[in-house]
């Protein structure tokens, strides 16, 4: 097999070789199941080293070109008509219940976005700062896991309620933030996300009435909506949600669930305040509502003091409490969990198996093994640390280069800062001009479950970027409100 | 810091060293937030080396006995009351909605079966063997993953539909196999046991009717039970589902969904005729009700030729085709997908969104560098020879211990064999008595919409184990079943 080689083109050798098959491949001049020769063979026939020659064969591989037969060799494979995309199609070809579900599927989901960000566009989106993940201590557990665990941690593993030692230690941790629990009150789940689906799922049905805040975490709303849930909203001012006027909303709609985030609100940064707090609870069991405690960065504290959950103040089985290890260490790994007694724990855990069987059990061991107490408590510490400097670099900048009649409170901890526009500002409007001028926020009016009383907010996540990189897509943001005013 | 250490003792030093701290820590001698000395101290201090001494305090961090705080040392942790397993409450201090909850519970799950197996039980159970699967080769891809990708893994990553690049490679995997895919098609899902729940969320209410094979896959029927559907059957004979029997179904009660197993059945291990795929088709798309086809195990084929997807049958949109890589390589990376053109591909997509955002991505990534379609090619080939030789060796079985009076059908591929017991016995008598005598099986009450038609069966799985223990546990199940007719 002569390949021409050039050594003098810009294309490295193993490209070279890679491109030779493919077009003889794709020509038919190599047909489907003829034997390539062996690395050794044809780099000694090229005079290359064998490492070039492997990583061509593997190239190929990858794509299905060729493949390998154990002890034998690489082989061509057949060729696979791989088709391009999807081919708009007459709406007629498709069948009536196609039809029907496209008419149902609602607004489209945040992710369509339609705009695009020229590169190095500062988005203050997202969680924490992946690049702050101490990805080495990981990769280390990784192998860790490996080694001790073998081929159990790839199993189905913790059926039932999840990896037992990881809710063990998921108990753990509660219980040294002061809630008490138990592993077996404990049901690991694909994220927070996955735990407040499974409540709804047990919980409620198409109509049923939740009680939200408002504004409140977004893709809680698109959950509600996508279950045809009726959503009501509560104000929240700078002590949370507005318990007082909860009475009334409970004795006209009746709702089936309460959904609330107590302590560092997403997006608004507020905590609920402990008088309201029991206040809620107090009316939550009057009229026989669960309250599902969604605790995604209560530990995220930056500067005054800690506020009991309120799982903490449940007499028995009147709150739902869920948290994740998401914000705190990386959102890829899917992992987070709810803590319930009483009988509605088993019909969790049993929504939970019928809708996935069970959470990845490598993730579950490499969480369990990688998140003591101690070493949990050392990473909140740095990123306590780091995001409290972040979150005064953003109020710096706001001061610097946003208009003076912005307003927003100062968050106590978490990522979020919520921001009012200048009057008569819209967010919507805002948006695509900042994401022109490349820089990114997340608009108000996915927060509350009319859009429309969102536009004049935005809101900024400090965590993900550094002080000067803060400070830069502050700037740009203050020039695109002043074009804006003009 | 004096410790007392024996060196005869059969507890080794770091063990010792362990119960010390442990003992001094629990009693109040080291009150919280001690310092211990550090590694190099004590080790100098007791004459032994660090690496012991280091132990201890790694065994002693795990347990959240002490923490360290970097770059300073480690204290002594808070002693954290880990409440022991829930205590029995009157039932009268639950919220009433709770003891709903409780009421609308159902038959409990299988897996809270309630009988004990002795060690050394044979369990005709579960999937593929996990001794066979390639734990090294996968265990260096995922070493090369997080080489390559970095952080970029552990980020929430292929929002939307998945990770791209596995799409791709699943599109390719399926064209492989004569199903024209598109990546565009293809949604990564936790499992195939979430893509069953996506479209019943997405397509079906409660009280809408669902069509199933009888006997059928167990966890479907489990999810299609929990989500209030009501379950139709149609039975199955050596050609699969008797779809002559569906037209007045059809015509009764209006189904808004039909799942079916077309290839080597679950729990059945029968094939669907050609003609019978074309007649399904047909009578799906005039009566205007999606399919569910389920191909957990099409490539596992020991002999007969392959026959085409229903999928592949279909002129576009009628079929929502789904499979999972747990049968072919370990169920713990619960990783599946399901292929779907139509307006109802944007729908499932904002399902899994709303349902747990993403799934894992390192899992993702790592799965697409594993599997290229060579290696997946090369994966199958030793399973399906491994297996037929197990289910060669469950026949030779059933003949040389079983009464002559069970039956079943050999089947040409998947996991399962399916055995109807002799006259008048049933399973649900038959398991205690089994598992008490170390061999256990799937009773056939688990895969029929009504359990009592399923008595007279039972599962085997012959893919787990070797021929010698295959013998062995039908051995075993023929002494218990002499026992039973006498």
């Amino acid at each position: 097999m002569r390949i021409p080689l050039d050594p003098n083109s810009r294309l490295p050798l193993f490209r070279q070789i890679e491109t030779w098959f493919r077009s003889n491949i794709e020509s038919g001049n190599l047909p489907v199941d003829t034997k390539l020769p062996s690395t050794r063979e044809l780099a000694d026939e090229l005079g290359i080293s064998r490492i070039t020659v492997k990583n061509a064969y593997s190239n190929l591989e990858s794509d299905g070109v060729v493949y390998t037969r154990e002890g034998s060799g690489t082989y061509v494979a057949p060729l696979i008509p791989v088709m391009d995309g999807r081919v708009p199609r007459p709406p007629e070809s498709w069948p009536l219940w196609q039809l029907e579900a496209a008419g149902e599927s609602g607004p489209p989901l945040e992710f369509s976005w339609p705009f695009k960000t020229p590169d190095g566009t500062i988005a203050f989106i997202g969680v924490g700062d992946p690049r702050e993940f101490p990805l080495q201590d990981f990769e280390r557990t990784v192998r860790e896991v490996f080694r001790r665990d073998g081929i159990n941690a790839l199993e189905y593993g913790g059926l039932h309620a999840g990896y037992f030692p990881l809710r063990g230690t998921i108990a753990h941790i509660l219980s040294s933030q002061g809630i008490a629990a138990s592993p077996d009150e404990v049901l690991v789940t694909a994220g927070s996300q996955q735990a407040l689906a499974l409540v709804c799922q047990t919980l409620l049905k198409p109509d049923d009435v939740v009680v939200v805040e408002k504004p409140t975490y977004n893709f809680a709303l698109e959950l509600f909506r996508s279950l045809k849930l009726k959503i009501v909203g509560i104000p929240v001012d700078p002590q949370g949600m507005q318990v007082e006027l909860l009475e009334p909303v409970l004795q006209q709609y009746h709702p089936r669930l309460i959904y609330t985030m107590p302590v560092f609100q997403n997006p608004s940064g507020m905590c609920m305040s402990v008088p309201r707090r029991r206040l809620l609870l107090e009316l939550a069991d009057r009229y026989n509502v669960p309250i599902l405690e969604d605790d995604f960065a209560s530990d995220l504290r930056y500067e005054a003091k800690s506020l009991p959950a309120i799982k903490s103040l449940d007499p028995g089985g009147r709150v739902i409490y869920t948290g994740t290890f998401s914000k705190m260490l990386m959102p890829g790994l899917r992992i987070g969990y709810l803590l319930a007694e009483g009988p509605v724990f088993d019909r969790l855990v049993r929504q939970k198996w019928v809708q996935d069987l069970a959470t990845s059990n490598l993730m579950q061991h490499v969480l369990n093994t990688y998140v003591t107490v101690g070493r949990y408590q050392a990473h909140l510490r740095r990123s306590t640390r780091l995001y409290r400097k972040r979150r005064d670099a953003l109020q710096a900048a706001i001061r610097t280069h946003l208009p003076q009649d912005v307003f927003y409170a100062v968050p106590h901890g978490g990522l979020f800062l919520w921001l009012r526009l200048p009057q008569g500002m819209s967010s919507m409007d805002l948006l695509p001009l900042a994401m022109q001028a490349g820089v990114e926020f997340s608009p108000g009016t996915r927060y509350f479950p009319d859009p429309d009383e969102g536009k004049p907010f935005i809101r900024l996540n400090f965590a993900t970027h550094t002080p000067v990189e803060i400070n830069e897509g502050i700037r740009r943001l203050g020039e695109v409100m002043l074009k804006l005013m003009k």
